[in-house]
């Protein structure tokens, strides 16, 4: 006999907007896998790794905007979902965690996979609830419902995040022979119209007078997704103030022509006097974590007078040690407002940066296009040949930082995804996996070797997307210690730090039946990557093999040139 | 610079006993990664993910009983601990854990790799310390050799587990150029004389006089670390008692001649009057979790007048319900102090059971070598040509039962280790690899193929030792659901319990170099066994091919015949 309050679950899910479950099989959550299972309205599937599948449903999220639900059994499953929960929980997505468990009269009683569930994600969740262990008095029915309603609208509000459901079933877990399984629609549910987060008219009155102050304004944009609204607000508010509009990869504003994508670039420059010029005195950020080290560096050293910080609520974080007030509204509602001002002033400060910039630009197309073969180079073309209006994910240490190097051009229309709220090295090839499932784009994976294997379960089971593209930088180590001081100096250096690794990937790409190419030179890879981001190849890996000590060889002389091209 | 309170940690460890050190590479944990890695008395490995570390660094610890030291870098890779920590904690096993992590300052800027490490695994470690951040005040030097003395006493007092270090490392990391790495051997380190818990002699005689009280007196031992001198002290107790002792392959008590090895096979018998001459009137328990579910459901309902728990301190579980009187003292010193006592009354008894085990063992000796071909039959084979004196590793889910349904011979002085603190799937090929990096003996890992592909990382280093054997029990699914009622009865079986897995270890020896034969018979795996298991074979995967549905007709085909034969 399935409990009806737990049937319930599967249908307050589905009336509140979910649609995409992972489910990790297990006996004791047997009821909720057959609840949610044989709901007409949710898409169901299982991923027996629970790291991975967590990091799946991340991926899920961040794609539909809507939160995924994950379902595991008690025990240990629970804490392989804790990576993905921490991350979700900083990059602030929503899901919501149904983690079956022993009644609690049970617990510590060595029983199997028995441990102490009740808040288990610690602090790195917005809430954790404990579903009625008994649901014969109508009061805890009452609860029940609400719960799920109120955990639902706590993942998505604003800041979104995960939140945990700990549910403590007692046997029988499944139905009795010819008992039916029924949803009942008329489940209590509850509502909730999030706020817009928008100024009201004296406030917007008072910041526009106040940024009369200003004239060399930098607004600096954090991890964000892509938000077409909000770009659009940015472009005002940057035209009619002369504000400098800077933001990496993940801030994904670089749809924007006006949008400086070279600052991690810019900002390495050890000139004083350079950098000077490009001081802000007013700093406007909003969003998440930067990835550019050279801009956090700059902003730190060279302070602006006064620093905005736009976030509708929770907790603010100085990642500038500059900030002086912070303004609760949408950034898109605030552009908007502020589009008013006028920037005479401030020509001389936006022609600063877009000169330097440009010379930025011109720079890294004539470098990469003569440089020698490594992961710099090699990760230029991928990115020329990606196809446009396709996702990008940048798995953690030196994907994502190549990539932010070199940008990406506005008419490609790439959406950029990381996983920027812990940067682990974890689970970017799961979250890649949840976001093709749910993307009909092209969804395209680039990954070191340390993190691709890591992470190789995010490719077993039996749900892999024609769509997804793995590109693999193989160095067979953890070649960004060799690329930063430091480690390099040290005789352990190899054994401890790279960690050389012997593995390629074409034995995974046997395993999992997908596509495999690799290549160990510019004019292989530029051979290989039309063919490869076709539409129609299916699923695919492209195995790009360097040297780590040619790609730090070739990494110091990159640096070199550049300095060079901008003193 | 490194500081030298830092690099004092590496050698208390190793003044206080430590030799074995898992370390997973990264930037903030460099100053830890140095200083161990220098140290000459203590032996590093590297080990990439996070998730696996942990489990070997749990298996070395489980072989050697003492304490590994895990070191992570910032982030992410301490909640990739957490199953293996939670694992330790339940299964009592001492382990240091020193998780680098950015100075508290910085947490909650959107720095990378931050989460919030103080307290992170909860109600899952015997405790967690904090390392002082800033070193310049003398009293914060004498915390920080006091704390992990502290920390190491506390992971092997019993119960022994878990013990954490966050340590906030502020830049810089590594040494100066011509810096020198000094060991202080005149450091702190606070010894801590363990006690024996013994009984005193009126505590002894009092529960001398209370055992008169029993004649029909049952031990069960669960789990625990083989322990000759425990052993020799049952063997006196039962032999001046008359008292039967039972326990599971996990116990190893299977080496003394006397134990009832069929318990699960015995008890499974739903024939009342039968189960009723078995019941015990006291009931003596010592260790951790038991296997055998017909054991448990037995003691449940045949409850014993009285439950005694050997147990030296900590919370006592009362597994079967039916628990009366807690002695805390070490299991050995109690048998040892109660081994005067006359049994003569208790023939009856002692000879019910050892009828019963009798046939039962004469039934799965015919049995087993007439049946076809099955998980069953085929697990029987594998056990029987263990090597001696060998280390036998059983995973979760069905290989840890049908071990313990067969059982193991005394001759065969087997050591059985087997993650039943928290039974998860997830560890088993990590903790195995672990025990076999620190012994001599051929360690074997008998495994399905969910374990094993969940902990395929378990394999992903440098350090693959030539002793590890690896039997993997392939039926492309997780077949225990198909063995128990409830879920095979649901439509949903296939997708979602079960979940039919496509892969196979042969690509996976392949990426790691090691030997590889497959069976699909027994007389194919007759023929493998004895060169898999040869001294000098090196380490290899066996992979025996079986049918998910056959298994699950075999089983209950087993099951009726075990019923006849018992009836």
């Amino acid at each position: 006999m399935v409990l009806q309050p737990v049937v319930n679950i599967a249908e307050i899910c589905a009336q509140k907007g979910v649609e995409n479950v992972v489910l990790s099989p297990g006996s004791r959550c047997a009821p909720l896998t057959i609840a949610f299972a044989r709901h007409p309205k949710l898409i169901v599937r299982t991923v027996s790794d629970e790291r991975a599948a967590a990091f799946i449903g991340l991926g899920m999220a961040l794609t539909t905007g809507k939160p995924t639900v994950l379902i595991c059994t008690s025990g240990t499953a629970a804490l392989n979902y804790a990576p993905a929960v921490a991350e979700a929980y900083f990059q602030q997505v929503p899901l919501l965690i149904l983690t079956a468990d022993r009644p609690p009269e049970w617990i510590d009683q060595l029983d199997g996979q028995t441990i102490r569930q009740e808040q288990v994600y610690g602090r790195h969740i917005k809430n954790s609830f404990s579903f009625p262990v008994d649901l014969l008095h109508p009061d805890a029915v009452w609860k029940s419902e609400r719960l799920i309603s109120e955990a639902l609208n706590e993942a998505v509000a604003f800041p979104a995040g995960p939140v945990h459901i700990n549910i403590p079933l007692r046997e029988p877990f499944y139905p009795a022979p010819g008992e039916e399984i029924r949803f009942d629609a008329q489940v209590k549910v509850i509502e909730e119209e999030t706020n817009t987060f928008e100024l009201n008219r004296q406030q917007a009155e008072t910041l526009q007078q106040e940024l009369q102050k200003y004239s060399r304004i930098l607004v600096v944009a954090g991890q964000d997704n892509y938000k077409p609204e909000l770009l659009e607000s940015i472009k005002a508010f940057s035209g009619a103030s002369g504000a400098v509009v800077v933001g990496d990869l993940i801030a994904n504003v670089h749809e924007l022509p006006e949008v400086i994508r070279y600052q991690d670039a810019i900002l390495a420059c050890p000139d004083e006097e350079k950098l000077r010029v490009l001081q802000p005195d007013l700093l406007i950020t909003f969003g998440k974590s930067i990835i550019s080290k050279s801009l956090k560096l700059f902003l730190r050293k060279y302070k602006p007078a006064a620093h905005w910080h736009l976030q509708p609520a929770g907790q603010v974080a100085d990642t500038f040690q500059a900030l002086t007030r912070i303004v609760r509204c949408a950034p898109a509602a605030f552009f908007e407002a502020m589009a008013v001002r006028k920037g005479s002033e401030a020509s001389n400060y936006t022609s600063a940066w877009s000169n330097i910039a440009e010379r930025a630009a011109g720079f890294l197309k004539t470098y990469t296009a003569e440089a020698d073969y490594s992961e710099l180079t090699a990760v230029e073309r991928v990115l020329q040949y990606l196809p446009q209006q396709s996702n990008l994910h940048l798995a953690n240490s030196m994907a994502v930082r190549y990539a932010n190097i070199l940008g990406l051009a506005p008419e490609q229309q790439i959406e950029v995804y990381a996983n920027r709220g812990t940067s682990g090295i974890d689970g970017s090839t799961s979250t890649t996996v949840g976001c093709a499932l749910t993307s009909s784009a092209i969804t395209t994976l680039l990954t070191g070797d340390l993190a691709f294997f890591y992470d190789r379960n995010g490719l077993w089971h039996n749900y892999l997307p024609a769509n997804l593209r793995i590109v693999l930088l193989n160095n067979h180590a953890g070649g960004i210690f060799r690329l930063i001081d430091g480690p390099k100096q040290q005789p352990e250096l190899e054994e401890f730090f790279e960690t050389r690794q012997n593995l390629n990937a074409e034995n995974t790409a046997r395993d999992f039946g997908m596509n495999y190419t690799s290549c160990n030179s510019l004019t292989e890879l530029e051979q290989a990557l039309p063919a490869f981001f076709a539409a129609e190849a299916g699923t695919g890996i492209l195995e790009i093999f360097t040297d780590s000590k040619a790609n730090a060889t070739e990494f110091a002389k990159y640096k070199q040139a550049l300095l060079r091209a901008l003193s």
